[in-house]
């Protein structure tokens, strides 16, 4: 458990996190002294309409403040952390914050606390000659039938949905329903979820002693999680070691659909089901369907209801059944019902839904591949093999070197990454794939240093490569010559400082890489061009790197930049075959 | 930092969390083997519209491939965790997973990685004969210029807006914008975004070593946060003792918005700021006010960009200025456009905000209090008041007793609750306002239990109370009798059973309230009434408490109900006076 915060004042915590409803929806107000998030009146809006408002403990965002908003809830009262509102937040709440004028609903997860306040209030308004409701949700499956005796099942995240198709159905533009009716909805879609969850660890509530570990009702161990947890850290299931994942889901999915779970199987005629998950989706989804045979008609993964600082998360699943209210007003209607609740976040439109199994991108532009067109630059491709796979070879011979340079100052991998492109390209030689057009057998080149050579060297080398074909295809048709070659070098030397912020004195590769193209310009030697980068690569000797995110750390001591050193070998390599 | 996952495995993790893209969302589709999550083509749609690309690391989700979907990004390139993609990744996507016939435009955070790989797909692409652009997006204040030297700024959740504005452009009924237009504005956005983060922990990606606690760059201190915390466990500008609230909100705003940081102050003219906060938004909002007059126009709040299981925040604040491409094309237009990427969780419309500024519910309302209209059922005033004061002397001399019960078995607070729900009646006594109208007495009961009494039991004193007011006004007028009492009380009783499950045997007051009222409804004597309440408080001795959220823990010892206790006393009491 951990017991670090931002705000380690519950009371603070919560009252900050009550303003942010009004600051981030405008339609909504708050009544600080009562803790009740509420829709603003509008002339345009709600008469006719049952207020549905729904509350409890805060520490569960968003839910159920994040709720409240035009399509879901009218009002939501919030408890302190963990506990109920009173009565008399409540009372107000169905007296001064909604128009009671066409009923009240109240929808209430099952708890102790929340049924008595929620119920007196709901009895105190009754008396006042108010028309409400109440509707509680049981919707958690973690504690079997044995255990939960008279209680119930606690109420958990599948709630959302009754809130969802609910306040739907009580705004809904096909006409405004009754209280019966939104009522008789609410205990209809609350008889078919199921939901159970599962955590890594108890939440912790700002401000308290945190409970010692290793006693029964304490903190997980490291390696156990908990099934069916509650969302205030009660007793679930059982513990466990931790499961691989798809075993964690066959266990949960389990206690939701399981006929033979008699302790449990609330569900007990499954054919359609609503799926929402707040996480691990993939594995849920794929189980739903191999094992139960159940495709979902909607997906919803997020964060609906949570438990403080708590790591977790839960399955709910809704079984469709027919609302009887017509097609409009169905289950699936109504969650697909626009809204403008900050908490439900599923923006996927109902037409979209509608659409699922159109095709993917067909597969035939999976085979397109793009061809080089040939430039007419030409080079002697014999000429060309012999010189470059000298270079290789030599660059391969100073792998061990290279790799002990960046073992000091580095990640260690600069050599093997280096020698495995240089492998890659020598087989490419060796394969007689080299043709005689410049142009493509520098993208070829390009393309081999791209798929073989990891990490930033190996992009840098495939930028400058691909820059390089580009820069010799427009130097023109005719034969390719150490000049066309120095020119072409210094174009992509240029495009590559688009990519990287690197120069020379920053120990990187560019100072060996830079006075070398530099040279080979002015002076058109390669001999002097290799000088020009070995002398590049001891200007590093003791260089510190200056780029931000480098892997470097501590004292760089005497030793060069492995990359630097790769770029003067290979010039060396170069320089002995021509 | 917490190493506890429920999946370790990072490869299993990244796949599960990209197939759920199309399950959650429809429209869209998972090129699996180049881990990009692409809106599958639909021939109505896309022609003429430049096609937003974004990606880089996994693990910060919901970017970036939740921020896939009709009027945000039209393709996004997952890499592992925390490593940017390939550039064969990148390139399938913009020649095979977009239509890049309009052009392709690339939002990339600023990490060297990405923008190596990104830029050289582009560079591929474009020697293709594709017209690609790619705009980075470097937001984090955090680490200022000094530190930061070429490198720049990081990108951190900013960039999101930059995806929903540019998206939106993009996708903009109100006319198809050139790749050249959706370039410059993606530019715009970036320069006017400042970004800045805090986290209580370092991320633990799964499957690797945890770092050792202790050394600079290794797990913060249990009482530390980290100031400007990169989203990768980057160092930032500095470790902290945990602040209060405000003081960290002021930290950094400060770092976001004060012109005396010369380091930082990347907005230098500041007139207009679009706000968007991860969290802690409350403060934030009232912190712009009041040391630097910003009143944001709109204002997020969510889950945007994460970092694996980092416990953190960022404040992102986007200064706006004119697109010069008209109002529907103004920054406030494009981030109020309607989308389908589930990612982008901001379900409020124009309209709403436009209307900010209407009233709430007129504070008369909050005056109006409902009085209890008279039933014309009397009682004997003086009467009355003896026997009861008589009976909450008994009920106060008996709470230590009571108290020990309670702290044997409970919380502790039976007696204390009882005491102060007593002593408060008493004080109505004693203030003469005990009305000769039963029912009005019985509701101003029911009020001071409600006010006085917290807890369970207060709730379920209120409830019947208010139950047993409504049942004798249902009696008709009259003088009010034991007759009365008893038969009211039964309706009570009965109504009671609605919002608890108890019944006699369950170790709650019921197991003495229920006997006592059915002997007060069957022999009409407050004296044997009295006997069968102790008989029934005496019965609970080692009775388990069977109610499921209980608070008792362990055996249950010889002690009776508290609550029991509690009712038996106050029937004595009332008895001995009767």
């Amino acid at each position: 458990m951990s017991n670090k915060h931002f705000v380690n004042d519950p009371v603070h915590l919560l009252n900050t996190a009550l303003h942010s409803a009004p600051l981030t929806n405008p339609s909504l107000a708050l009544d600080e002294e009562n803790k009740i998030v509420y829709c603003k009146p509008r002339p345009e809006s709600h008469p006719g309409q049952v207020a549905v408002i729904s509350g409890g403990g805060a520490g569960h965002e968003p839910s159920f403040v994040s709720f409240v908003g035009d399509g879901v809830l009218r009002a939501a009262v919030s408890g302190s952390i963990f506990a109920s509102p009173s009565v008399k937040q409540i009372y107000s709440c169905i007296t001064r914050r909604v128009d009671p004028n066409s009923g009240v609903l109240l929808i209430v997860m099952n708890y102790t606390g929340d049924i008595l306040h929620f119920g007196l209030a709901s009895e105190k308004a009754k008396a006042a000659g108010i028309n409400v409701d109440m509707v509680v949700v049981a919707d958690d499956v973690g504690v079997g039938r044995e255990k939960n005796g008279k209680v119930g099942r606690r109420g958990i995240a599948g709630t959302v949905l009754v809130h969802k198709i609910v306040g739907a159905l009580a705004s809904s533009a096909a006409g405004a329903a009754s209280l019966k009716e939104a009522s008789a909805l609410a205990s209809l879609v609350a008889a078919n979820i199921v939901s159970v969850g599962s955590s890594l660890a108890h939440v912790h509530v700002p401000g308290r002693v945190v409970a010692s570990d290793g006693d029964e009702e304490g903190s997980l161990k490291p390696d156990e999680i908990e099934i069916g947890m509650g969302i205030h850290n009660e007793q679930g299931y059982k513990r466990v070691k931790i499961p691989e994942l798809p075993e964690l889901v066959s266990i949960l999915l389990g206690q939701l659909l399981s006929k033979e779970d008699k302790d449990r199987n609330y569900l007990e005629d499954v054919e359609k089901i609503e799926g929402w998950m707040g996480a691990i989706t993939t594995e849920v989804a794929k189980q739903l369907d191999s094992t139960y045979s159940i495709k979902p008609k909607r997906i919803f993964s997020g964060t609906f209801m949570t438990s403080l600082n708590g790591n977790g998360f839960s399955i709910s699943l809704l079984r469709l059944v027919n609302t009887g209210l017509g097609k409009a007003k169905s289950m699936l209607g109504l969650l697909d019902a626009p809204h403008q609740s900050l908490g439900w976040s599923a923006p996927v439109k109902q037409e979209t839904w509608a659409s699922k199994d159109k095709q993917t991108q067909s597969s035939e532009s999976d085979a397109k591949e793009e061809s080089i067109p040939p430039s007419g630059l030409k080079l002697n491709v014999n000429q060309f093999c012999y010189t470059l796979s000298n270079a290789l070879k030599t660059l391969i011979k100073a792998e061990p070197e290279i790799s002990r340079y960046d073992e000091l100052v580095g990640d260690g991998d600069c050599g093997s990454a280096l020698k495995k492109g240089a492998e890659a390209i020598l087989q490419l030689i060796s394969a007689n794939k080299i043709s005689p057009d410049a142009v493509i057998t520098v993208s070829a080149l390009a393309e081999v240093v791209e798929a073989n050579m990891d990490g930033t060297s190996g992009a840098i080398y495939s930028i400058f490569l691909n820059s390089l074909a580009k820069a010799l295809r427009e130097a023109g048709e005719g034969e390719v010559n150490l000049g066309v070659w120095a020119k072409a070098s210094m174009t992509a030397l240029v495009s590559l400082r688009k990519y990287t912020p690197a120069q020379p004195g920053d120990r990187t590769l560019v100072d060996a890489l830079q006075p070398c193209i530099i040279s080979l310009a002015e002076d058109g030697d390669v001999g002097k061009a290799a000088e020009a980068a070995r002398e590049g690569a001891e200007s590093t000797r003791g260089m510190k790197a200056s780029l931000g995110r480098s892997v470097y750390v501590g004292e760089v001591g005497d030793t060069p930049d492995p990359g630097a050193v790769g770029i003067a070998v290979l010039m060396e390599g170069l320089a002995e075959a021509v």
